[in-house]
């Protein structure tokens, strides 16, 4: 919910600069995320109003950069988000190049500099995977004609054990996606624990890997 | 995501009236819906604003009934529903008798009378049934350790083909529970489709029948 709530102020950014997912589309092409990363310092409470802010901050010719902020009424900064857009040529389903009509609007800063971000921790084969196998559901899908890319959190997160969930908060997410999941796919969501409270996840499906994540987490009660 | 919304005012009602989520736990109890009755005139719209009202209209010793009503700003009707709620008791599982301190605040009207609401029309053996599993995820439990009525209605709907979902608009739903459903359990979502544009759902466990619904659509493009 709290990536959805922040993805929604791009939306409503791009709605104001008159960059309409209609817009978008009708140019044959569509935004995609292939990264998020993610901080939480502290999650907005049951009935606590806060402030979300976002920013395109750069680009390049295939990457954009954008920054998300969820803040407290008092200002404090509750969580922040850094994440990768791409433009995603909808009959070839591949990236296309940026389009200056597409990114200038958002005033944001062009950079011949491709970010080198991190790539999320990897599955060691040799311990023990924690494995569901979920079919994606219409109400996944988006204009895209692809899940979402917050459903893969369901995915990711439903494999862990209740006792685990009830009793960790997240701090950290660095979410990779690689391949698309349509509809009527079943992926298999695999996850690890390890001891230093952090897991690494893994979205499947036949056609191969599709995402790919790493989270830390604190234990309370 | 309309009956979430309502649900939530009457949350918010009860909250105001200090009839929390807490206090009605602490008695080993908890507000449980065993029907909705949903009619809808026309859905909100994106970026529509919208007032959700709610009232506990009456009870008797065991069923409390309430109204809820979503409106436009100029004061149009949009949906309304009709639900009925028991007090369960957390350890039996069981229905239990109304509390006068927890039924007093609300100010509904006491009756002997206990409605006589429609049943949702059955599944005909004969015809095709279209059927999909799901396995409860950790997410869809709420505070009374049971899925939440609102994700039934996930599983209804996705069981539906996808032009079908495209191409109708809700206007009536009658959803009725009957048995709990818990984390872990697998169900059996099963829907029909009539010629005049009806369907009839029934989730299953392997502890048998929980839920039953019929809907009522209207086509459009």
């Amino acid at each position: 919910m709290l990536v959805n709530i922040m993805m929604l102020a791009s939306q409503d950014q791009s709605n104001e600069l008159g960059i309409t997912v209609k817009k978008v589309n009708d140019l044959g092409l569509g935004w995609v995320v292939t990264q998020h990363i993610i901080t939480v310092k502290r999650m907005p409470q049951i009935y606590e109003k806060v402030m979300v802010a976002t920013e395109a901050a750069s680009y390049n010719r295939y990457f954009c950069y954008r920054d998300f902020w969820i803040k407290s009424e008092a200002g404090e900064e509750l969580a922040k988000m850094h994440t990768v857009f791409v433009l995603m040529d909808q009959n070839k389903r591949k990236i296309a190049r940026v389009l200056p009509e597409l990114i200038e609007p958002y005033a944001s800063d062009y950079t011949k500099k491709i970010e080198r971000l991190p790539d999320p921790g990897k599955i060691v084969t040799t311990a023990q995977v924690r494995n569901k196998k979920y079919q994606v559901r219409f109400m996944d899908i988006d204009s895209n004609q692809h899940v979402n890319n917050a459903h893969y959190f369901d995915w990711m997160m439903d494999v862990l054990p209740a006792d685990f969930l009830l009793t960790h908060l997240l701090t950290k997410m660095n979410i990779k996606y690689k391949q698309e999941v349509h509809y009527g796919d079943v992926v298999a969501s695999d996850a690890q624990i390890s001891g230093d409270v952090k897991t690494v996840h893994r979205i499947k499906t036949d056609k191969g890997l599709c995402c790919t994540a790493e989270c830390s987490w604190v234990k309370h009660n």
